[in-house]
């Protein structure tokens, strides 16, 4: 096998969210009749049930009436947006974001972490990531020819923080790993790291010259009154080895737009930019001004939105926890949880087109977030509140269909 | 010098078109003042005097509309879009592609670009590249750990053929380099591959087993009645070892919607799919909608655009013609062409520097296209026609100043 056919084998994309229809579900043998019921897609949220931040189809179109100034800005996005959305994000995180140098618009949250990634891994580089955290992340340092630590997260035996293990981390560092990566609040469970965890991150990251990427997408979505530690506001660690992630797909229903945003250390913002120039040029230009309305929501429509999150969250959390063998933490921020599933007799892989083709529910697969989670599923309950509700039951019976 | 930090050294966007306002200007020494005139920027077109497809903003409307199931397609693109482009591409190309095994929807023909090389270049591969092509081309195959083989293009001293070197292109394949990127029409000369040489490059691939990829942006965009050979039509490679690349950014004046296709081998498109899982998840949800309008103008509305196109050509043509020391070959196609200038006594780095500087006019340096091209910029004619005119007067005026 060639080099390129052999790297792209391990570049799975067909349990990734969103492909599920070109799976392949021959194999599959359903235990009893299709449970009818609202098809729900767990795999990503609703943006019929959550709408966009209003107006952004409106400052949409005046992006396209600008014109060509609009449509060509430089690789690293328009200067007045990114003046705009320096002056936002250092408002929310408390640090300090220069819009000509520390900062750059790019094609979604996703195209912020490939940018990144590929401007500070080089080949054989070793790369922390945690377990479980977002499934791009591995195979990005994999893409790029790094090596994969994995470092563990216990969320179940823990409930003041994610339970990372910092003695882990530290020897991760000892061994030659100079990049962590990881996203907080973690995508899949919720959970969000203290502010001990993050300060412990940045002194060891400080101590051993390392640098660290954190993907904050879901960070302005916290329930319970849950607070939050920015580690770029930490002043612990040189700013010039830290890149933060943000972007408005998420809480924001902004996905269609593909809009995300890195800022951080001038350097690497510098390479990425050049990156940019190669992958993709730009986000696109018009839609680079829909970054006006995020962070310029509507009084009261964040609160809102977080409200009929946790509602939500409420809701699924007792149905899962009212059945045997079923164990899901809390999530604090965002809109996934991770539920553990009672021991089953197919695999998770199979389970999860078995929820497809019998309930209409689409979930994704623990194994997309670390190897060892053949026991876990991840949904993403940004839905209408309803369908969610009657596809967790769904799920409940088909769980008992297969149980071991 | 880490690997990574030297890598990125030699990805230097600066000189790219549009990064011009992030250059260094502080060495350049103006001779005599100002020249006044509208500021022209020829390193991409002006959309505002060329605007793009009636109808795509009201389409793009209509894809927001749709909700969800716009936002969030396939990553290889909405099935719906990706049926109608496929239809449509076989008809122009003569070609048959399938809509669900042989073609993806990209972030524009870079993100094509970029997947393709991404998915077709493993660290060492030889890659041959024609002198002068796109620059991004060469730092492609550079940022992928390939070896770039030039193969010269002699488009001075032919006017039936784009005078590609086929005899170096076949010593290339006989040296071991298995892929080969090209533009047709050449990016930055707007000359096209005659079928003759199509057919040979054909024959030569098929012969030693190599890859192709045709960059095909502004085929659509044919002056002077000359005719295109589609290689994908030709039916002499293996359909398996051949990607054809297009989009609407150009003559269709679509790139601030960040649109492109690419499409052939289903196995190369297959790995594409799961790159661009990894680099950006898909193009813009709502912006792949706009592709319907592509190859569905109005009536006349491309023909009128070619037209408008030819008449500025002929007369920047004219222009630099009458000047001694320029040289131009005129451009068969696109918007593009790539005078030599005079001799100088500035690099034409610091050349293109000055006439921002001193005449308010933007081109890219030859140097982005080839490392020997120190005695040619390009230009992207795709202006208001008298704005564009009275630019290249003021470069006349400039060159003179320069001249040694």
């Amino acid at each position: 096998m060639s080099l390129i056919v052999e790297k792209f084998k391990k570049l799975g994309a067909e349990n990734a969210p969103g492909q599920e229809t070109r799976q392949s579900t021959s194999n599959i043998e359903l235990r009893g009749e299709e449970i009818p019921g609202t098809p729900v897609d767990f795999s990503h949220g609703d943006v019929d049930a959550f709408e966009p931040i209003p107006g952004s189809l409106d400052v949409f179109v005046e992006g396209v009436h600008i014109g060509g100034k609009q449509a060509y800005t430089e690789y690293r996005g328009s200067q007045n947006i990114r003046e705009d959305v320096a002056q936002k994000l250092s408002n929310f995180t408390g640090s300090s974001i220069d819009y000509d140098k520390n900062l750059i618009i790019t094609p979604g949250t996703q195209g912020a972490l490939f940018l990144a990634m590929g401007s500070m891994i080089a080949r054989g580089d070793k790369v922390a990531i945690v377990a479980p955290d977002y499934f791009a992340n591995r195979k990005l340092v994999e893409f790029f020819d790094g090596e994969v630590v994995p470092i563990q997260m216990d969320y179940f035996n823990t409930n003041t923080c994610c339970g990372l293990d910092l003695t882990q981390l530290e020897d991760a560092f000892k061994s030659g790993v100079k990049l962590f990566l990881f996203s907080n609040p973690n995508n899949p469970t919720g959970v969000i790291y203290s502010q001990e965890e993050i300060r412990t991150i940045s002194e060891l990251a400080h101590q051993y010259g390392a640098q660290i990427i954190v993907d904050q997408l879901y960070s302005r979505q916290l329930f319970d009154g849950h607070s939050y530690t920015h580690l770029c506001a930490q002043n612990i660690m040189d700013p010039e080895n830290v890149i933060t992630i943000m972007g408005p797909s998420k809480t924001e229903s902004l996905s269609g737009y593909r809009l995300g945003v890195a800022f951080g250390s001038s350097n690497i913002i510098d390479r990425m930019e050049k990156l940019q120039a190669i992958v993709s040029l730009r986000a696109g230009g018009y839609n680079q001004a829909v970054l006006k309305t995020w962070f310029n929501e509507p009084e009261g429509w964040m609160a809102g939105r977080i409200k009929d999150h946790q509602a939500i969250r409420d809701d699924l959390l007792s149905k899962f926890n009212a059945v045997e063998g079923f164990k899901v933490r809390a999530s604090e921020a965002g809109s996934y949880i991770f539920p553990k599933v009672p021991e089953l007799d197919v695999s998770i892989i199979d389970f999860v087109k078995i929820l497809r083709l019998q309930a209409g529910v689409t979930v994704t697969p623990g194994t997309e977030f670390g190897s060892q989670f053949t026991d876990s599923f991840r949904i993403n309950f940004s839905q209408d509140h309803k369908a969610a509700i009657d596809a967790v039951e769904r799920i409940i019976k088909v769980t008992e269909l297969y149980r071991k």
